[in-house]
C-alpha cells in the first residue's frame, strides 16, 4: 500500500502548483495529477456542479489505484471537500484547511485576508475554517476572478495586472490586514506582485507549502509514507488535449512532466452516488 | 415548421448578443437558447473537445424541436460548423462567415483585421472565410485571451481594460487595417473601447448583427418564417446554475429573459456519431 501514488486533481494547471511543493516536501512520492482541463475553471460554476465534477475525478484516481487524495483546487475543497472526505476510502486533504491553519498561526492583530476565485469566497469555506482556529479573528474576503485568466495569458508582470491587483486588494489594505491566504493554486504565481502591492507588513500565506506539509504529517501518521528505494513515478492526465496541458504545466514543474495522457472523467462514475 | 422555434446555442452567456439581433430583426421568431455554461469557456479548448460539445449541444436542440440552428460562438463553428452544417437535419449558420462577408465588402485597403479568442484565432476559420470574398487581401489575426473575462467582470471601461485593449490592438494599428472583425460574441459589449483605440478610420463589424441577417435571409428563402400571430416564445436552458445565468443574461437581452431551466448536455447524445 505504501508504495501506491499520491492522487491530485484540479480543474486545471494550477494544481501543479501543488505537485511542485510535494514534490519538494516528500521526493520519494509517486504521484498522479488529473486536471480537469475540458471544463476548466471550477471557479465561476455552481456548487452542484463543481460536486459532480470533484466526484467524477475522485473515482478516476480511485481507479488509477491512489493512497490519498489531494484536493489542489481551492473551489472543489470548499464545495466538495468534506463530502469526499466522509465518503472515500483513502485520506483526503483539501488546500483550505492547512492555509487557515497556518494563517491562524501567524496573524498577531487577528486581521486575515482571503483571496480566490468566486467560488471559493463565496463559499465562505476559509473564514469558517480561519474562524475555527482563532477566536475573535476578523476575516475579510476578496474574490479576483482575473487573476487566474491574467496568470495563464503569461502576464504576472504586466503593468495592467499591477492596476488590477491595486484595484482588487485595496479593500483589504483599508482593514489592516497582517495575514493574506493565497486562496487559488494560481496565485504563487503573483506573490511577488501581491507582495509588492500589499508590503512588508503583510504576511503571504501559500497554501500550496502548508498543503504539501500536511500531506507529509497524514501519510507518516498512517504508516503511508514511500520507502522503496526505486525513483518515484510522475503521470499527468487531462480531460482536454494533452498538448496544451504540457506546455503550460512545464512552466509550473519544468522537467518532471513527462507523457501527459488524455482521459474521460465521466467514464468512471461518481464516487458518492 | 414555420412555427418552430430558431435554435442558438453558445459556450456560455456571450451568444445572447446574437439573441438580442436576432429578437431585432425577426420580431415575429421564437427561440431557444442553450448556453453551456457548466463547460465555459471554448475559446481556449482543443478542437476534439469543442466539436463534442457542440455536437452534444445541437442533439439538445434538435431534441426541442428546433427549425434552424444558429452557432453563437465564433470557436464552435470555427471547429465544428462545418461538421454540423453538413450532418444536421436542419439548416446551420454560424458566426464567421456572415462576419467575414460584411468585412470583405466594406474593406477598400483590402486590410482586414480579426480578433478573437485563442481557438478562433488558431483556427484560422476568419483567415479563410475572408480571402474566399475578397481576391488579395490581407487578414491580420490576433487573439485578446482577456477579452472575455474583463466583461463578465462588468469591466468593458475600466482603465485596465484599456490598457490591455492598447496592447492586444497595437500590432492591427501598425499594420493601418480598415476593418476590424469583432470574432467573438462577448466583444460588442467592448465596442465603444476598441473603436476608441482603433480611431475612426478602422470600421468595426459586429458578427451577431450580420449573422441575425444571414438567418433573415435563410428563413425567408426556405419559407420557414414564423407568421402566427400569437406572441413569440422564448426559452433559456443552461448547463450550470440557472440562477447565475438569469443574473448576468438580463445584462444582455433585459426582460427578454424570464425563466431559466437547467438540462444536461450529456444526456442527448451526439447527433453526428
Amino acid at each position: 500500500m505504501p508504495d501506491r501514488p499520491i492522487g491530485v486533481f484540479d480543474s486545471g494547471i494550477g494544481g501543479l502548483t501543488v505537485v511542485r511543493e510535494l514534490v519538494r516536501a516528500l521526493p520519494g512520492e509517486s504521484i498522479v495529477y488529473f486536471g480537469d482541463t475540458a471544463r476548466v475553471p471550477y471557479g465561476s460554476k455552481s456548487r452542484e456542479t463543481v460536486i459532480r465534477y470533484s466526484e467524477e475525478a475522485a473515482a478516476l484516481l480511485l481507479a488509477h489505484d491512489v493512497k490519498l487524495i489531494v484536493i489542489a483546487c481551492n473551489t472543489a475543497t470548499a464545495y466538495a471537500g468534506e463530502r469526499l472526505a466522509s465518503r472515500l476510502p483513502v485520506p483526503v486533504v483539501g488546500v483550505i484547511e492547512p492555509g487557515a491553519r497556518a494563517a491562524a498561526a501567524a496573524s498577531t492583530r487577528k486581521r486575515v485576508g482571503v483571496i480566490g476565485t468566486l467560488g471559493t469566497i463565496r463559499s465562505g469555506a476559509y473564514d469558517l475554517a480561519v474562524r475555527r482556529k482563532l477566536a475573535d479573528v476578523q476575516v475579510y474576503a476578496q474574490p479576483c476572478p482575473l487573476f487566474v485568466p491574467l496568470v495563464e495569458e503569461g502576464w504576472a508582470e504586466h503593468p495592467a495586472t499591477h492596476l488590477i491587483a491595486e484595484e482588487y486588494l485595496r479593500p483589504l489594505q483599508a482593514e489592516h490586514i497582517d495575514v493574506l491566504v493565497l486562496g487559488c493554486t494560481h496565485y504563487p504565481l503573483l506573490r511577488g506582485l501581491i507582495g509588492q502591492v500589499m508590503g512588508p507588513t503583510v504576511q503571504l500565506v501559500d497554501s500550496a507549502v502548508e498543503t504539501a506539509r500536511e500531506v507529509r504529517g497524514v501519510l507518516g501518521g498512517t504508516g503511508l509514507l514511500r520507502t522503496t528505494a526505486s525513483p518515484p513515478r510522475y503521470r499527468f492526465l487531462a480531460s482536454d488535449s494533452p498538448m496544451r496541458f504540457r506546455e503550460v504545466g512545464q512552466l509550473f514543474v519544468g522537467e518532471l512532466m513527462e507523457a501527459v495522457q488524455h482521459v474521460d472523467p465521466e467514464a468512471y462514475g461518481h464516487v458518492t452516488s
